[in-house]
């Protein structure tokens, strides 16, 4: 039954995995981004609240990803003409590296297509949120919009046509997830990557990346452990983020599987195969930071297998 | 029980897969070498007979890579004072891009410890053979001898340390292979890729591998065809292929997943479903390359789960 009023929950995601740049993605279960979102008589698309950004975000509604995105989504299923009233309240990092874009943009779009009574598949909501990500941070990339909305470890195969591909999750694996309070703008991130790379190096890049998914596929925590190698972006990315070599060593040492960025940082991810074990590494690398003077956020996680969630959907009179 | 005389046969290999350069391989049922290997008094490796060749390979027995890396392999195990006999009968074309070399050489090493009672495993075989395609082609890549020796679907996940990853096999999958007699030394068409290539279409490479392995591991056939596809290697090397364009559009008319060059040509191959699909598609390859006068050799084979095998272990007495 529709209702007036849904309250949704989409997750925060890391990109990459390490050896699958803007390829693979996997969603956590902390943190992520809530919407509300209520039907009213005055038509149109209004962003009435934005909370938990430190005035970060836009507000006026076709530039905030969360609404521009609801916008579009009602215009494809020809639902231009109703009204609707969008609060984002961000529970996660902004420019952390953790798809925090991606999380509000999901958030939005699987909260709007609940309230309408879901006209549309989970996988018709991607194309709306790689807009939405165009959006935010100026280009259309899927690797954490995916896994956001989708849940799991997702792969994106190809862009022409867009080509996703669910990647099973291990029953042991658990992320531990970093975010130094250092600021890493996505775009600049991503400019420092050469355009052009040895294709020894590339190969190297997909032998990992076969190893990867193999190991994944086959419950193979060793050899996910060692297929966590990226010779090609990180040697980059890493030197924006303080204590990366030293974070990883303690991460490793404190029984990581592998270790690496999330996305373009300046978070970090390990993973591991017990939640005991990601919690020390959690802590051994807030801790790290903190003798060097770094706040960070720290996160335990398992790997999220539903995506978004709805937390209560309503009648406004409820 | 040893036995003085064994007689073995190791298949012919397809490398890269399309989308795998340099990492994935597999292997057929035939074509594929045979080699026989005999105690003797005599102390040394002796080289006695080489067939099927054309007068091609070495005959003297520190230069041919059956022989050679038979007594790398007895210098290894300490046993480098015995005296045998090999003679490499050559059931499959040379220059092929079928990893030729590779079946000698796994044949050779295959048979030599099972005549010794299996001294060392498969996988301690590996290297030998890796040392025996660095004299065959000048470059130790393992993507034909892995397959070759361990059969099924290899990936080579790394060299450093060597970490060969055995991929499964789907139960319905047919491998249509196509050897014009065009000449493609391996050395040339190595060289002619170039050395440094766009991220943009390593990313491409490796969504394609990584779909590629996805689609091995779940049995998805249409995941599986629509990852083979190579953006980096194959626009290059198809140069020197005669008709490449043309035998793709009409594998894939026929009923192919996919199709590409088998290592570094001139020799194509298709993947299909069934048994009868692949013939057909083998077959109208072949026609087309005769319609060109360009003959060919045409096999279609399942994939060989097994590797190499023993045909027949006895007393020389017997």
């Amino acid at each position: 039954m529709e209702k007036d009023c849904v309250h949704v929950f989409a997750p925060a995601t890391v990109a990459n995995m390490v050896c699958g740049f803007d390829v693979l993605g996997f969603a956590l279960d902390e943190p992520g981004d809530e919407v509300f979102i209520r039907k009213v008589d005055r038509p149109g698309v209004h962003l009435v609240n934005v909370s938990g950004d430190n005035g970060r975000l836009p507000r006026e509604a076709s530039k905030n990803t969360v609404s521009a995105s609801v916008m579009s989504f009602l215009n494809h299923i020809g639902q231009a003409d109703i009204g609707v009233e969008i609060a984002l309240h961000k529970q996660m990092p902004i420019g952390s590296g953790l798809g925090s874009s991606a999380a509000s943009t999901v958030a939005g779009l699987f909260a709007v297509n609940t309230l309408l009574g879901n006209p549309l598949s989970r996988r018709e909501l991607l194309p709306f949120a790689i807009q939405g990500e165009e959006l935010a941070c100026g280009h259309g990339h899927a690797d954490n919009v995916a896994p956001a909305l989708l849940g799991g470890i997702t792969l994106i195969r190809g862009y022409d046509p867009l080509d996703v591909v669910a990647i099973p999750v291990p029953q042991s694996l658990y992320a531990s997830v970093v975010f130094p309070h250092v600021d890493v703008p996505t775009r600049d991130a991503r400019q420092m990557i050469r355009s052009k790379v040895a294709l020894k190096d590339a190969v190297t890049q997909w032998g990992n990346i076969a190893g990867l998914v193999a190991g994944l596929f086959s419950s193979d925590y060793e050899l996910i452990g060692r297929s966590m190698h990226d010779v090609l972006i990180e040697p980059t990315r890493a030197i924006l983020i303080p204590e990366f070599r030293e974070m990883r060593r303690i991460a490793i040492d404190s029984g990581a599987l592998g270790f690496g960025i999330s996305g373009s940082g300046p978070s970090v991810f390990a993973f591991s195969t017990s939640q005991e074990t990601a919690r020390k590494i959690t802590s051994v690398i807030q801790a790290q930071l903190t003798q060097q003077g770094i706040d960070s956020n720290g996160y335990v996680s398992g790997i999220n297998a539903g995506g978004p969630h709805v937390i209560k959907n309503s009648d406004t009179n409820d």
